[in-house]
């Protein structure tokens, strides 16, 4: 005979409707019968609804979050003789850090142990940029990932099955249901795979404006405090910068264009907010470690030091790095349309112009073209001359260009010479 | 190929989220989608939740309804020579109301096809009442109901399964993810069945208190008012009465045991409250069929009338009301503990005690017992003598008595003898 269930998933949900606090057992109990399909997704999603407009308090968030971990399992980077620490961005438009900042800070004497994610919508995935690269694989086992991160000093691949199985269905479902935007939900799901991933130490790159999830500074300082409140508590050292992502990061947005980007900033150049961001969250996170006052990442970046790791860490994952990278079959370029300033220049529609191009995916289960994308000539608040390449397009599929021009429309300003636009700084503030 | 949905479940879901009112064509679409199967159960919950936490204007309570009608048939009674009137409770605990009243109307000229439901949780259902007879049934076919309607003046079924089949999905969703509490969509159900049921009148017995879904009078008359605009928009025209639901309606709550009462009540005799109720809804019946100055309800009653239409109504569905309803096996009799006036008797805690000694139901396809039940001795305001019985409990399993007296714990209150409880008039308001 089945053991009884201690707790009614229709009591649990009405607790939050009526703007109570879950107690630990029930948001135990939730969290895990809901993995167990005992609670079933109609329910759950009534419940992640009530939480995205009652809210829960930090106690609520901190034992959902444990929750979600014990559903699977804790990985253990005990064996490995430097101290971990790594990075987690929140997800914007040509955001390609991790892939120049794990070698830095792996060059610089610590270990990244990274599980990343694949893009969806108009944020790309770290996974799927490295997919570009002929032969790479991001399925490790848990000792795969062990020797990588061992002989390399960082690994960046797909979290298993097993890694907080719980957040995994309640993603897929939050997707569908209207109830990704919950901060309790969205703190709780980066942070149990953060925690479960068993990194010592940990930097939030917590991205405001229209490419990123936040699309103001007070809700992007609420999400930072939360999860770093979440790491703390559980032990894990933790910080966050919120940066900007009004404007894409870099000059590319799109799969192999990124990985180009990032093998310039190893190679010692690369655009400056780029190099900026990796250097600044690479000293964060070896701070976090404990290992200020070593190797600067500067150094790391221009001495080779960065870029010999990421040659290696790219092979032990099967991957060639002296590979061509694939490039598109077609190309359009978007002329600027007037002389002047370059005063904005859309994330976010850059973002769904990538997408469109074959860049990135509206479902789970779609495939992306890894040389899609947008390629930027100049960044707001270059000089530009009418009639002189803006964005050039780049896709496998002419038939694209139109809805990723139509995405663009609108989303760039051309101010008169001589104006100064009002940029935010890249890295807007620090909570930790 | 398939034709392209109009509309995206999850921008549905995120305008009401975001306190936004829904577009006609959003309702009409979502509604109808669910209804397909387009609409995933688990969105359709996020969305319920939405609407119950953040509300929906009177315009869009209007079109949910409608869509919901629109989703299966609307009868048509014009081929019946009376104006047809129809009543409907919102739920309580002993109300067997409908079994007394519909012959009465229909004795007093008017014709009422009443679709009606079955019981879940501590609320009875007028079906399982009337299958306590022997022979009844309640599935009639569309030509069936007329005839039976046709002959006798009354006709009280099932709802087929084209009556607002929306309503029919979205309510059994509603009761497991814990949105069955939201005024617009409680009014929309209601209201889009009895439209569709095509009744020209409508009175609606909105219960409030312990026993009743409503347990504050503020909550009753804002779900009473949204209804009778919902009707009366609809062309139905509909009053509303407010009425009490502390203690339960006459002197039993039980599927025989009640049918027991309402012919009593038919034969001129039974519980004054409920001989009050029946005559104060059907006079309102009437006169919203546009039949005040006829035949009195009252008269009925004692003339024998309202009986014969019974009579003829329950044989019609293959009933014999000479037949003796069944009796429970075991009874079990709680005697009042001390002298004195009884002040309370909890409609809520009756109504579970009958549930648990098995007249009721917690899940949709479980069946009841036809004998169980709780009868009362005395009702609030009555004087009671210590050792005297105060209800009986009736069951077919003895087993169950301990949980009934459990729930009945605390469930009636024996003031001094001389107090006058203050109790709440039967009938509460009127809205129309």
């Amino acid at each position: 005979m089945a053991v009884p269930e201690p707790f009614d998933a229709v009591d649990v949900i009405r607790t939050k409707r009526d703007r109570g606090e879950l107690s630990d057992g029930q948001i135990d109990w939730v969290v895990d019968a809901y993995t167990r399909g005992v609670v079933a997704d109609e329910q759950m999603s009534a419940l992640a609804m009530a939480i995205l407009l009652n809210g829960m308090e930090r106690r609520e968030i901190a034992r959902w979050t444990d929750a979600m971990i014990r559903t699977g399992r804790r990985m253990d980077w005990s064996a490995v003789d430097r101290p971990t620490t790594d990075k987690h961005s929140t997800g914007g438009v040509g955001d390609k850090i991790t892939l120049p900042l794990a070698p830095t800070v792996a060059a610089c004497g610590a270990a990244v142990p990274q599980l990343s994610g694949r893009g969806l919508g108009h944020t790309g995935g770290t996974l799927d940029k490295l997919e570009s690269i002929p032969g790479w694989r991001a399925s490790l086992s848990a000792s795969e990932m062990l020797e990588v991160l061992r002989s390399t000093g960082a690994v960046v691949c797909a979290a298993g099955d097993d890694l907080a199985p719980a957040d995994k269905k309640l993603y897929a479902l939050r997707d569908v249901t209207g109830t990704v935007e919950a901060i309790p939900l969205i703190a709780s799901s980066i942070m149990s795979k953060k925690i479960a991933e068993g990194t010592g130490a940990l930097v939030l790159d917590v991205k405001v404006g229209s490419g990123a999830f936040m699309k103001d500074v007070a809700s992007a300082r609420e999400l930072a405090s939360t999860m770093v409140a979440l790491g703390s508590d559980a032990g894990v050292r933790t910080v966050a910068l919120l940066t900007n992502m009004q404007t894409p990061l870099g000059l590319t947005a799109g799969n192999a264009l990124e990985v180009r980007e990032s093998v310039e900033v190893l190679d010692g150049g690369g655009p400056d907010d780029v190099v900026e961001l990796t250097v600044t969250l690479a000293r964060e996170m070896l701070a976090a470690a404990g290992l200020s006052g070593g190797k600067d990442p500067a150094d790391a970046l221009k001495d080779g030091s960065a870029m010999d790791v990421w040659r290696r860490m790219i092979s032990a994952q099967g991957g060639d790095p002296s590979a061509p990278l694939p490039a598109a079959r077609e190309t359009h370029t978007v002329l600027a349309p007037a002389s002047g300033v370059l005063a904005q220049l859309d994330a976010y529609q850059v973002g769904v112009a990538a997408w469109r191009l074959g860049a990135g995916r509206a479902r789970k289960d779609e495939s992306v073209q890894a040389a899609a994308g947008v390629e930027l000539h100049a960044k707001p608040g270059a000089v530009v001359r009418a009639g002189e390449p803006l964005l050039t397009l780049h896709t496998d599929e002419p038939a694209r260009f139109e809805r990723a021009l139509a995405a663009l429309e609108g989303g760039y300003l051309i101010a008169p010479e001589g104006s100064r636009p009002d940029l935010p700084p890249l890295v807007i503030d620090r909570v930790g």
